[in-house]
């Protein structure tokens, strides 16, 4: 195709209709007005107490949803108390609540509230996933959202834009989730990071608006910024099934525009494939890992949330039986599709065949339920599966589609859903899947708003006051980590610690407790006299949790230095008044141990200058280092965080 | 109707059947062939380890049947290894397993087990529930359990019969709720302690098996040994529609029968009834409650577990939408009504008037999921409301019929289900209901067995050795407790604890949290020198839960005294070694405060002639106190507990 100097991407022209401030050049520092927010439950009670802090009395997004999925298991009031905490905010601020059962936030709001064209943020790591509707949807961090939800501009640096042509149509047995796994085969879990995935190619045709969720959920595990798909005749007939075509409309990028990367994929080429435990980029096709024991088939999430993804998998073992030992579990991503497969005879299909039927939700995708046996396989259609994430400790979980995940079930053996001596099936979806409003509560008028009061919880302490970091720096490296290390890593997710996340103060404790357990005990004693962690590649990959950043703060860490840091973490930690650097050069991190003596001196005029910090070490040798913040960052970091600066905007500015 | 010196009752019918040493003498121990065993996971777990431990290779019960409905909650592997040992261990003895996710025990074994005429012992209080069915179904401590499945007789004291006499027929909106909660209006929580209750009369026939197991299954709220009702042609349409017709055989009480007590409810002037918080006997009219707000209405349990109590939730729900801020809980009793639901329409209605779905299981019931926000009302058709049992400290749980739960649902506030506009719902069970075998897995062959190992978790440490009580006994009293005491109250349920109860070390942290915080520290300061606890009426009532009596023990517990007892708890004691006492003079229990120091000289002396045991007190005055144990009790008693008992008989025997 011949280029045109003038044709356009999709995401360009998605960011440009958003632009506030910035130039579209990768790495540069953008201001994006955002449409709609998202919050789900686990991260939605710190976003609302910031909101609170902040003194906003309405958001300015619309619509604002705050989601109940994570937090479904009451095992206790924790949970169930923070539902009423998050239901007398979303009175008080005009957001739109959707209860508990109503399912995941990512698909439910694309059924009932997206909208091609439109920008979403979210306090999620996989908000991105409405891109697959030609929405620019992007996670940050909880105060991040809370700003944008505030009026504020989203800030983030311009991302590199890849197109990924789609050729060819998918081979029988091979859906959505093998064309992401593709990805993460080649690129790995950091091959996109600061990057776009637009995709685009006569191979979309074939791939339904939930198809598309799947990759542009998964797109997060690669680091990119977001995903974006264009919005056509798929996109159309979607939101018609939805009761919603004329939130439709047709985008798309120009023909003969240019990618700042290319990527190919030739859809029939593609075979069934598995990422080994436990990193979402440990991807061998499933005929190479066959024969292996299985535990758990785990159908659900928003890592494949589609009705046909239940469906497949109730055409797989409908009349059949699962094999002995091995625990089916579906998990519904949505009331809607809840309700759908009711209807087909789908969910008939799958009791008849021994699954176990859990709550629309997030669920085990985040350790809150359906945790495996130690040691034990565990397939799932889940976006990831970083050790321990499923809530055992010593898991061995699997990433692979519902065809997959169904064939294995089975036969109780890792098995390639090509050898299954039946024909592939092919569900479609029921031409109307209007959404059904009963668990949905819309935000209240602003004059009875006013009346409301937060309900307020053991777990909604005020957030810690946090102090500004001092112009030298002196701190001992008290963690050292590889590569990869996960917000998951950082601050666990699972039954024990999610339900008091809000509360910074109790969930400190959990801090790093898989990676290093003496790490809580060597901060605390170091106490506000500060510390520094070094690490490796990728540091803060995954889920967008912003007590990553907060907690560690609190427990006195001044400054992560690592080979590289993913985005949302890397824009959430001088949020939090912790200063992000990396190697200038990578080999220095060799040079750091734990225990190193780091001293910065004049911290604001070295940041002030340009993009290198020197630091010396405890030896006197002298380290180079790279900072990457701009000035509206440089601010918020000297000021102590996004609150701190904030308050003293407010008071510098004239009543 | 004239007597008949001869006539029997059904309760004398199946005791005979059964005896196999004793009289059949109200108070007097009798000695009972059981036929059939029912496990559950939480206890399960204990009798599997007791097994073991006395080298049973094959259980002598059939069918022997271990239940996993209480710990579905997977939020780390603890669950799921438990899963995995109790499957190993039903491999190895010769024992069916149905698996997570096939439903509560009490049903799914009327449905697939239930035979009339036949005896069963449980480790579980509602396994009284199958006296639905004719049958004669005890619950026991686990250790109990363990013997009669290892072929053991099962002791109790011969119960009281008491007759219960329907006549009539129950009202529109009222249902076999009302009626067992009419008589905890009546009698209270202690009312029938070591009585069987023995319906009969003309308004049985309107009672189907399953409204017959609402019954029999809260027996148990009201001390009952046990409740038997007659094989009827009711329940051989139960036993048809199961495709187990073969398994009917009729039974009855002799007519002209004379019971040792008589009750007589008449069903056409009931009206619906609820239980205020916080236990099972706060009865009063629905009427006199309404208008009081809803959090949460909660339709399940073996409480409820019927095709109709959904159903009729189902009728009432169906087109309308529950009111805003209501939680509408679902659990599914079994799995094949959970597929009935599914083919009728009724789990669609459910969940189009925004009801949350759970997976079959006992779940909200103990604590497992659906705990309330704190200080919220909780409408529940669960058999009980004692203090936390939902999981929730504070919690405020009222019991209630499906009708009363679903029309409350509707309006947000308690309502009366006869002021709905509507036709009252009369729904029918589909006629086949034939069980699917696909969660259940039938016991191996015993060849296969021998093979099969155990697969021991962290939580299956072997069991604490006990020290027999020492001949004269000095200990202080270090816990002094009210009234209706129940296991619930010393053992904690609850996802916290439950997962560890076979782990009576680390469970030990939490007896009596909720009653006396400060106690675990008080007893493991006095160690080994052993305790005293004082208690008011029906100490120990509710859940079977033996790890009530052994975990005390284990903290140095060694004499209970109280003005009275509950059967299963004081069966568990002298099990575990511990010293059940009753005061001579109910008044007395005003003499011994916490802090009173209590001396008993020539224990084994006193025990042995005759039911007085007379103490010392510090300050020199005696105190006269009775206990009911047979010579074998005493025996078991001196040795330190059954194992003890059991491995100096197995040395005194010749080899």
């Amino acid at each position: 195709m011949a280029e045109n100097p003038r044709a356009e991407t999709l995401s360009h022209k998605l960011i440009a209709a958003h632009l506030i401030d910035g130039k579209m050049v990768p790495g540069e520092e953008i201001a994006l007005r955002m449409d709609q927010a998202l919050l789900q439950d686990i991260l939605g009670t710190l976003v609302m107490l910031e909101l609170d802090a902040m003194g906003v009395d309405r958001v300015r997004t619309s619509p604002s949803v705050q989601y109940i999925d994570h937090t479904l298991i009451q095992q206790d009031n924790i949970n169930a108390d923070a539902h009423l905490f998050l239901k007398s905010a979303c009175e008080r601020l005009g957001v739109w609540y959707s209860g508990p059962g109503n399912g995941i936030s990512h698909p439910v709001h694309m059924e009932r509230f997206g909208r091609p064209g439109d920008s979403l943020v979210g306090c999620d790591s996989h908000t991105t996933a409405a891109g697959a509707l030609g929405m620019l949807a992007i996670g940050a961090g909880g105060i991040e959202v809370a700003l944008a939800m505030a009026g504020e501009p989203l800030f983030l640096p311009m991302p590199t834009i890849v197109g990924v042509e789609l050729t060819g149509e998918l081979p029988e047995w091979v859906s959505a989730k093998d064309i992401v796994l593709e990805l993460l085969r080649r690129h790995g879990v950091a091959g996109f990071r600061n990057c776009i995935l637009e995709y685009h190619g006569p191979g979309l045709a074939g791939l339904d608006a939930m198809d598309r969720h799947v990759l542009a959920n998964m797109g997060t595990e690669m680091g990119a910024t977001t995903s974006v798909f264009p919005s056509d005749e798929v996109t159309r007939r979607f939101l018609a099934s939805r009761g919603r075509e004329g939130d439709w409309q047709p985008l798309a990028a120009d023909s003969g525009c240019r990618y700042d990367r290319d990527e190919h994929i030739d859809l029939s080429r593609l075979e069934p494939l598995i990422a080994l435990p436990s990193s979402p980029d440990k991807v061998v096709p499933v005929c190479e890992a066959i024969g292996e024991p299985v535990y758990q088939a785990y159908i659900g999430s928003s890592g494949n949330p589609g009705y046909r993804d239940f469906a497949v998998a109730a055409e797989i073992v409908k009349g059949r039986r699962v094999a002995d030992g091995v625990s089916l579990d579906i998990n519904p991503s949505t009331r809607q599709i809840l309700s759908a497969l009711i209807d087909e005879g789908h969910l008939a299909a799958l009791i008849g065949a021994g699954a176990r039927l859990h709550e629309p939700g997030c669920n085990g995708c985040i350790g809150m339920g359906q945790a495996p046996a130690a040691g034990r396989n565990s397939l799932r259609t889940v976006p990831r599966n970083f050790p321990g994430r499923s809530g055992t400790r010593e898991d061995s979980v699997f990433l692979c589609s519902p065809e997959t995940a169904a064939a294995s079930a089975l036969q109780g053996v890792i098995t390639d859903p090509r050898t299954l001596d039946m024909p592939c099936p092919r569900p479609r979806e029921p031409g109307d899947m209007a959404v059904d409003e009963a668990m949905f509560v819309p935000p209240l008028p602003p004059e009875e708003a006013r009346n409301v009061n937060l309900l307020a919880t053991d777990n909604t302490p005020p957030l810690p006051a946090l102090e500004p970091l001092p112009d030298t720096l002196d701190a001992p490296v008290l963690l050292k980590v590889g590569d990869n290390i996960s917000t998951d890593d950082i601050m666990p997710a699972g039954a024990r610690v999610l339900p008091i996340w809000s509360n910074i103060e109790a969930s400190a404790a959990h801090t790093f407790e898989a990676v290093d357990g003496g790490y809580v005990e060597r901060a605390r004693e170091q106490g506000a006299a500060g510390h520094v962690i070094v690490a490796g590649d990728n540091y803060g990959q995954g889920s967008s949790r912003e007590n990553a950043a907060l907690v560690p703060r609190f427990l006195g860490l001044q400054v992560v230095i690592a080979r590289s840091i993913a985005r949302i973490h890397w824009q959430n930690l001088p949020c939090f008044g912790v200063l992000p650097l990396t190697f200038a050069d990578p080999a220095d991190l060799e040079r750091l141990d734990r225990g190193a003596r780091l001293r910065i001196e004049d911290l604001r005029g070295q940041l002030a200058r340009g993009h290198e910090v020197v630091a010396t070490l405890g030896n006197g040798a002298q380290l180079r280092l790279r900072h990457d913040l701009s000035k509206r960052q440089q601010a918020i970091l000297s000021a102590g965080g996004v609150i701190n600066w904030l308050n003293m905007s407010s008071k510098e500015a004239p009543a």
